[in-house]
């Protein structure tokens, strides 16, 4: 389609609605062999028909240019498809697996329709690869800057659940995946944004991103941890569950917060691919900061017995120990390679580089 | 409490969480006595049993500062309830009852943690009234403009569902309550806007706002017509069903294009409250206009044979008749009080101001 020099106001709502239709339908289709979205885009709300005996879960995540992304660095479709995968995770945290989703998008007049077709290209791709349809939403227009929110409908049985609080002293800390590369990518876009910023001829200016792919991949095309939960639902018992959306340190916070526990994690056990030290070496920073602070890794975080690890760790490889749950009294810390200990402040990324390194006392 | 002086950045994403948290959650516990709802605002998600049998709705509606609402002249209170009010009217328009909701706010620097529990008593004075309980979401920082996502489950038997679809030609048009308060209020505020920008002094400015009361509270506080929804669901048979979000014309217009059917709408019986005509006359203004292209008012809209309304009437007094429905052929068309007819516009308010007058053809 080469609707370009189409603005969104020349389409109108249903103009555009159409468009995003002609996207998600069939995929949505596909992703609901059952039949149990009874009605999708086009009416006031979506409707669907919940598996008999299984609890609902609702996820909201909101997202604002400026804030949460930069459309200089980050297209459409990855944005699409990035932020669906935050809500994806926020179901995954819980234990269970998504069904259906709502997209809010608030469109400011920079925008095209077709900038709103590469987004739901994304969304699709997600929807095909993890199973779930978009049944409706709301496109409005923005004064300001774009804003983007994503809501996840999910399923599980009650025994399925895990929640943030349930960490036991005693309990293995554990990830999945590998950490760091998110950030580490995003430093070598904002390096690359400045270098075109910058550039003496911004026309002939090419970013540098090839020897990056790897962690440039896990930046703009986060995947959901639901290979996991499906792995561990039903033989390993886990205790306690966050998804990693701000970064380690402050999911650990977060768990020990509502489990009224303390923790320690270990700075050499921490699972940091070589690109992601390639990365920090480059820039003349810390793979750790990366893996304590960076955020939007979409990983998850748990914890679980000695003896549940063991069942876990012969159903699949990608999980790792990083740490311990701890008596509530000994504190949040993490030790590093050298043996020392220093209390883990529970900054994200962004709170740190706003304290000028201070994240790691 | 008096936190009048906190930032937003001082009390931090938990301590936001906490203030809201003490405003919704008593209110939430009472609007769901079965417990139904297992795990609300705390976790990745919030989780809740759904009524067995029953099909499961959700709708989501995005407003921004500066295109859907004015901070200037309404409260973050009004702007709680008013919100909701939209999603609520949604689910009704669906002939479904409301069960639980999530919030997604994007608040720029200039807010404070005391404006973010002015909208939460807000949302739960809602909640109280038309028993539901919001069960999470998000709260974000903005690089722009204040920005709201609601989000609103709903639940339905499949023979109470009413779609936009199934206006039958010969049906009758009718609408609950009355018709161009919102936008009456809505040129006051303006009016008043312009005179305190426009004020000399203007920390001696007071608004005159007392003598239109009653069509600034159907501005400010528009109730969902759940009520309706009610009395209707067991004995009549509604055959379409939308709810007055962007204005009767503009509603008409998605009912009929969803039906593929006409229809014709009579100005002279057009519900129109006192206050309204008396705005109009005082602003040199049309009551047809408010009537025809005022949005916000979320009142329902819906179709249904001259056999069922005779039933409707005996239930309810709060619904009129204003116009059939047609063969497609006979496009969508509104006839004047002096007999002569036009084609129906469907634009809602804002285009029709763009328009200078030209709505009204």
């Amino acid at each position: 389609m080469t609707h370009g020099t189409d603005s969104l106001s020349s389409v109108g709502e249903f103009g555009l609605i159409e468009r995003i239709r002609r996207i998600i339908d069939p995929v949505a289709a596909a992703a609901d062999p059952s039949g149990d979205l009874l009605l999708g885009i086009s009416d006031d709300a979506a409707v669907y028909r919940p598996t008999p005996g299984r609890l609902q879960l609702l996820t909201t995540d909101m997202f604002v240019e400026g804030v949460h992304f930069d459309l200089t660095f980050m297209s459409m479709k990855h944005l699409g498809w990035k932020v669906m995968t935050a809500g994806l995770s926020d179901i995954a945290a819980m234990g269970a697996l998504p069904r259906f989703a709502t997209v809010g998008l608030s469109l400011p007049a920079k925008l095209t329709p077709v900038h709103v077709e590469e987004f739901y290209t994304g969304v699709a791709a997600s929807m095909k690869e993890f199973r779930y349809a978009v049944a409706g939403g709301d496109t409005t227009a923005s004064a300001g800057n774009m804003a983007v929110t994503v809501n996840v409908t999910g399923e599980a049985d009650e025994k399925e659940l895990r929640f943030r609080r349930g960490a036991v002293p005693g309990d293995y800390v554990c990830v999945t995946g590998h950490l760091g590369a998110s950030v580490a990518a995003l430093r070598i876009l904002q390096r690359e944004k400045q270098r075109y910023l910058d550039a003496k001829n911004r026309d002939e200016f090419r970013p540098e991103l090839e020897p990056y792919a790897p962690a440039l991949e896990k930046h703009l095309m986060p995947r959901p941890r639901l290979d996991i939960v499906k792995t561990a639902r039903d033989g390993v018992r886990i205790n306690s569950m966050i998804d990693i959306s701000d970064g380690l340190a402050s999911e650990v916070h977060h768990l020990c917060r509502e489990s009224g526990t303390g923790a320690r994690i270990f700075e050499h056990n921490l699972p940091v691919e070589a690109i992601t030290q390639r990365i920090a070496a480059e820039l003349g920073e810390s793979p750790t900061t990366y893996a304590l602070f960076g955020g939007e890794e979409y990983e998850l975080l748990f914890t679980l017995s000695e003896g549940e690890f063991g069942k876990l760790e012969r159903l699949t490889g990608d999980v790792t120990v990083v740490g311990r749950i701890l008596e509530k009294a000994e504190g949040i810390t993490y030790e590093r390679e050298d043996g020392t200990a220093a209390p883990l402040v529970p900054l994200g990324w962004d709170h740190f580089r706003g304290r000028n390194g201070g994240g790691l006392q």
